[in-house]
């Protein structure tokens, strides 16, 4: 089953925004085995949405999956584009306007913009199918020639909102029935140069490398192997898999996809310990990471942002001596910094992370990028000091994953580094 | 001068990772005058990729900016698309070998692997300029026919820096010159309906409308209009701000584009004041917010993530009796977290942010979405409540929105609301 995904909006084609819709829908299709062919952008121009749409129709997509432009001013131009491309007309749909009046009446504007901005937003493409508005926006569900069109709204967690909703609904769940989930091993390697993986592959079997389809992606220091298969191949799958183990030993730390977000989330509520955060470089990151997981409150206290020295010392309780003798940025202070945020909070754990984010801060001896990762556990505190290239976002982002690795690994029962 | 992106990679259209390449460059070029009018993602496809560069040389772009598959697999097809696209032979570059040897020589692997990954890494189409690596792929430009082909690395730091690097260097260069700065203006608007915007419009001469080609984009509780004009129109575009000032009064925050971010950022540098963080269902997404800035260090301290109960009593010492008498999601509690960690850090300003994220633990007197947000200043504490819908991460994302609103206003003297 092919689908195709089309984002629309002058705010993207000028990156004002970070687009995130085609991300969350494709990642949703291709769990549930359909193959997104292509993510097409366009800015908010009737001819350039409407030619999309038909051209994903006439290239034979089963799905075409439209996000953004139903808003209520003039440059919200999806439902008419829409329109054009499946050769209908467009109506006012009584159901839609209860819907739109209804999520609204919070609103209080003059009378007649509402009815003008209601009436916008209840008109839809003759004959589909109106999705209720998260928002304030309602989506619809029409059928083409055989293919399916969801349109939905662009803010992210409407998109979200909605989708889900209308996963039930036909014709997009038949649409959805007629694909089959895929045969697919998600391996996760950590700290691993990506020529490694070259390496492994040298010495496999050429019919099983073959029969695999396989991805590499490199990000924030990990590497995410995906193998696909078909029926009957499991075996090259497999052969593969041993050849990267060999290669990656202990780096390999995930077989199943299982992030380390989610290896870190399973291994604290299973043991019923709880996590704490001190944070300086990265300035609360970690926290918003490990937080950002429903249920975290199970097992994250929080944690001190002690980005200024005079927070490590005075809140953490970080020794002046540590600081004259190391610098801020040292393992020294890391797991000053972790033990601090454990004492004060009384959590099992308490990870840290102290580093030169840059662009600016640098020296010869403490370089942009330079990070220091503490923990500090029942059984005392460790720390690991790397440097890594990347800039001020990629150096804060990698330092979190650090973290999140170090803390897996303790609550495996693996020794200090 | 106009421009088509292409993104590359089975894991984007796999919806696996964030894609942040697209937003990057059409920023970037968007700000140089640059239309961009297409944005397409293919998979590690040769045909895909080759197709879609052969279709935006075809289509007349003046500029195709292509991302992704530069890495030492098998799937990395992007140079060998490329060249297929353009008509051109691959070779190996001996400048793109050097600088790809000298990048690898950290990383130790057997040096056969390292040969094939270093010769693979500096196969360029033929005639192309090579882009040094600031990771270890090397990028290229080549012109085809009058228009301008730049090949850039996936992982988005490497991106960044190679592009900034590039945009110097012929022809590449030459393209950007021949665009012009739009003539521009950028107004942010909090928390106002869109539909606000809708009636704000019908008060303005239809002449001024239709020499304006205006976008308006709701996200996080703001509205972000750009209004764009051709010479001889600005008057129009005056017009439509005075339409819109009139109606969103102080809402109107920005009228030059200037972000609330930056709007704190400057206004404690200016006052040369200090702020600290006390968060709870955030997490640290507020500090992570604040110190995303390089040069943040020079105004913001640090703070507290009190996650769970104890932390807001045992840390930033909110009284017990608060947390019995309103619970942990109130003006009170909100107002003594941002009190704690005003006095815990000796900052000017604290703000505070507590609710209910979800999408558990809503009640019918504390509902999801339900946030209260604390500021803390040397002429006291005050604070907002307010309910939005949203999920999770919409509901987090919105309320350090409203935490930096707080303080913008605040920090240019507005009184407490």
């Amino acid at each position: 089953v092919r689908a195709a995904i089309l984002v629309t909006g002058d705010e993207i084609l000028r990156g004002r925004i970070q687009e995130q819709d085609a991300g969350i829908l494709a990642r949703s299709l291709d769990d549930r085995g359909l193959r997104v062919e292509r993510v097409v952008m366009v800015g908010d121009d009737l001819d350039a949405i409407a030619g999309a749409v038909g051209a994903a129709l006439a290239e034979g997509m089963d799905l075409v999956c439209v996000s953004g432009g139903l808003g209520p001013t003039h440059d919200d131009l999806t439902m008419e584009a829409v329109a054009r491309a499946t050769g209908r007309g467009l109506a006012l749909d009584a159901g839609a306007l209860a819907l739109v009046r209804a999520r609204r009446a919070a609103l209080s504007v003059d009378p007649a913009v509402a009815r003008l901005v209601e009436e916008k937003q209840a008109t839809l493409p003759e004959g589909a199918l109106v999705l209720p508005p998260p928002g304030t926006a309602p989506g619809c569900l029409l059928e083409h020639g055989g293919a399916v069109v969801v349109v939905l709204p662009g803010p992210p967690w409407e998109l979200r909102t909605m989708w889900e909703e209308a996963l039930g609904r036909e014709p997009l769940a038949g649409a959805l029935a007629r694909a089959s989930r895929p045969r697919e091993r998600v391996l996760r390697i950590h700290a691993t140069p990506e020529s490694a993986v070259v390496g492994a592959l040298r010495g496999v079997d050429p019919q099983a490398l073959a029969r695999v389809r396989m991805g590499i992606c490199a990000r924030e220091g990990e590497l995410e192997v995906t193998a696909r298969w078909s029926a009957g191949d499991e075996w090259a799958a497999d052969a593969l898999e041993a050849a990267i183990a060999a290669t990656a030993g202990d780096a390999l730390y995930s077989r199943d996809g299982t992030t380390v977000d989610e290896m870190v989330a399973r291994g604290l509520m299973s043991a019923g310990q709880t996590v704490a955060m001190a944070e300086s470089c990265t300035g609360g990151l970690l926290g918003a990471r490990l937080t950002a997981r429903p249920g975290s409150s199970a097992y994250v206290l929080g944690g001190v942002v002690s980005y200024a020295d005079s927070v490590k010392t005075g809140v953490l309780g970080v020794p002046e001596e540590i600081l004259r003798a190391h610098g801020a940025v040292s393992a020294e202070c890391a797991e000053a910094m972790a033990a601090g945020a454990r004492r004060l909070t009384g959590a099992d754990w308490a990870l840290s992370i102290t580093g030169v984010a840059g662009p600016g801060g640098g020296t010869d001896e403490k370089p942009v990028g330079l990070v220091c990762v503490g923990l500090a556990g029942p059984d005392g505190v460790r720390s690991v000091r790397q440097r890594r290239g990347g800039d001020r976002e990629e150096i804060r982002a990698r330092s979190v994953a650090t973290a999140l690795h170090l803390l897996r690994r303790a609550l495996a029962g693996a020794p200090a580094v």
